[in-house]
């Protein structure tokens, strides 16, 4: 990997999620070398891919170019990478596209989805954790609809109309929500010639609520949300399997479904070199110090998803999320900087800024850490939140344009099956990301 | 194919492009039943899909839901369809997902690059004539200097830094400025560790005039804006060859790219069972009365760049652009009313609006009928007629609201590898639309 050698030490960052462009951008022109490496070139806002799946934004407006973001930087390499190995003991890393020393790395892959084990689940869900993902669950979406147009196989047409979302987190939730609003507002029109009454959108939660990470309330009065929308709500119902056509729970209750997807849950995203057991927490997480320092390694570093970092708070490591992720990368950047100066650590602390959710015009549901409420208010915070969050001043706008557009006239315009997913997939869909 | 019966005569319209959804548009709610096939779900608009393939616009600005375009239409259908086959016989189009019959056939099914039989550049170059397409080509211009960052082979870099384009016709005009544009003011921030002076643009047009459909003014004009721009105009040259890295001419000339676009010539994307030679003029386009009636057949009509009608004024037939589509549309609208209404049908006239071509910021060219003139004037007039021209007010707005951020940050930050190219096609390239 053509990288010039530098009088500054080199920290490579593996990942340009919220963890590493954070962390990037506080080096940016200090006394070390930056190195980051991505499969993609472009950093993605991943809490509003629900938008892009169901035709309300553009993917190009979630995504901003890496190398844009860290223009102007100097001693900075980006490289499009897919890391294959670490090798800590001749610090070491091996891509793709060659290899790397480093002497400082973070690990900052973020996560993946996790299916618990279930390769049938695996096999036929469609997972929602990177653009070209929500890409292929807008046109299947949309597919559908063509093709039930075309059956006069009720059963068939019914499985083709029934979307089951698994997993009752902000995620599922968001999703269940935005589909009941195409339902209503948007199906109906396009598809004149189809009963889209019999529509049906199910969100199975294996817990006793859904939203279970945000305060009692919140559970509540989102799913009041849901069901006051149309959305079949599960609790305590558990997914067993699914051939394509039919779930199987822990109870008697099936589901006829050619649309299923998979919010149940992540897992990190680990890299050959830094999985042994030793080192890894529950659902693939690495175990690091309060400084963020893979536990066993001075110079390695893990950040964002990927860090299980436990404290009297957390005794499960923060939650998954942008904030967590954020807030380590700073700290870090902080530490490095700190490091490279022999100077002392400081300890990373969470400050948990609250939890939302939106479920559809006008419902939302919020909790900060001294206040919770829902509903009209709720909803505007939640956008103005998310806006704010967006890289980029255009991509603000556009987004921005796209929910008054969307708002005023209860629209989604993003319904183009630009890439057919069934088509290529046949009966067997699969979880590839390309 | 589930279409309902209906007390008016049926009108099947095949493709969705500026023809068959203006004639469409023109046949709502009138005393016909229209049902419109169409390959994709969406409606684009071919001007501008240099700028997605450039990064200047994200895909779904310039795509259109065409089940949006036609909301609110009584007896009106829509169906996602590969037609197969015509049997005139028995007055049915045999499609992938089943048999319609008709009463009324219009093919609207527009045109397809041509390769004019050459198999090797058909295998190697990339075509701009859809969406993913555009996003193939997007990909591949990013990956190429992704990869040019990774290599310490001279002749390598370079030709992954030669960007070459066949053709001197608006579209490969307009791709040269827009290259030139982004090596002038994106790439070098983007890649500050590699000598972006070093790429090259050439632009091969095999007559001694580029854009040879607009006046020798225009001609002149672009020829100097491009030159201006650091593009390289290469008049009277014939590109014979292109094994995927080196372009043979008929001359000594040659050039070593890693990216040949082919913008040299369209064709008519001609049905099996209408393709008798008899009903073949140049360009694989079908022969039309001045009804737009194919030879032969009475309630058979061609339409766009599909149809060959030829006239005094355009003994060739009429240019294959968006207006002649446009006002054959509306025209044959007009004529199934008639022949409906067992009324005389109303010859076509072909009214010409002028033609225009962008060559990059303040520089185009417009050719009006009494008026030629280019520069800044030019630019405005461009981009005022491209905007309005666009379908949806939500289109025209983020189209817009892109257009003044890149004028004003001199940007495209649409530079994102969401699908990458390259990978998926290994060494040979593929022209597959998917």
């Amino acid at each position: 990997m053509n990288i010039p050698r530098s009088s500054f030490p080199r920290v490579v960052i593996i990942g340009g999620g919220f963890a590493g462009i954070a962390l990037a951008k506080k080096l940016r022109n200090k006394s070390v070398q930056v190195v980051l490496l991505d499969k993609h070139n472009y950093h993605n806002f991943q809490p509003l891919m629900y938008q892009v799946a169901t035709g309300g934004l553009e993917p190009d407006s979630i995504a901003y170019p890496i190398r844009k973001v860290l223009q102007e930087s100097n001693d900075f390499y980006f490289r499009l990478a897919d890391v294959k190995e670490i090798d800590t003991k001749n610090n070491k890393v091996i891509a793709d596209i060659g290899e790397l020393r480093y002497d400082y790395l973070v690990l900052a892959t973020g996560s993946k989805t996790n299916f618990f084990g279930n390769k049938e689940m695996e096999r036929n869900c469609m997972a929602m954790k990177t653009i070209p993902q929500s890409l292929n669950i807008r046109s299947l979406i949309l597919e559908n609809f063509e093709q039930a147009l075309l059956t006069n196989d009720i059963e068939e047409r019914h499985s083709l109309m029934n979307f089951v979302l698994v997993g009752g987190g902000p995620t599922g939730v968001e999703l269940a929500g935005a589909l009941a609003e195409m339902k209503k507002a948007v199906l109906p029109k396009d598809y004149p010639d189809l009963d889209v009454r019999k529509m049906e959108i199910n969100l199975i939660q294996s817990g006793d609520r859904i939203l279970n990470t945000m305060s009692e309330n919140a559970s509540k009065k989102a799913e009041e949300f849901l069901i006051k929308l149309g959305v079949s709500v599960w609790k305590n119902v558990r997914v067993m399997g699914y051939d394509g056509r039919i779930i199987t729970t822990n109870s008697d209750l099936t589901f006829d479904s050619a649309t299923v997807i998979w919010t149940a849950g992540v897992q990190g995203a680990l890299v050959n070199g830094l999985s042994a057991e030793s080192l890894i927490a529950r659902a693939d997480r690495i175990k690091v110090n309060e400084f963020n320092q893979v536990v066993g390694y001075k110079n390695i570093f893990a950040i964002g998803d990927i860090a299980y970092m436990v404290s009297e708070d957390f005794p499960q490591g923060h939650p998954m999320m942008a904030q967590p992720a954020i807030q380590h990368g700073r700290q870090l950047a902080a530490n490095i900087i700190n490091l490279v100066a022999k100077k002392p650590l400081s300890p990373f602390v969470y400050k948990d800024k609250g939890s939302m959710a939106t479920i559809g015009r006008n419902k939302a549901v919020v909790d900060l850490p001294h206040y919770k409420f829902s509903g009209v208010f709720a909803w505007f915070v939640w956008m103005f939140v998310h806006l704010l969050s967006l890289i980029g001043f255009k991509n603000k706008a556009v987004v921005f344009l796209n929910w008054v557009y969307n708002y005023i006239r209860f629209d989604r315009e993003a319904r183009l099956i630009i890439r057919p997913y069934k088509k290529k997939h046949q009966v067997n869909f699969t979880t590839d990301e390309i």
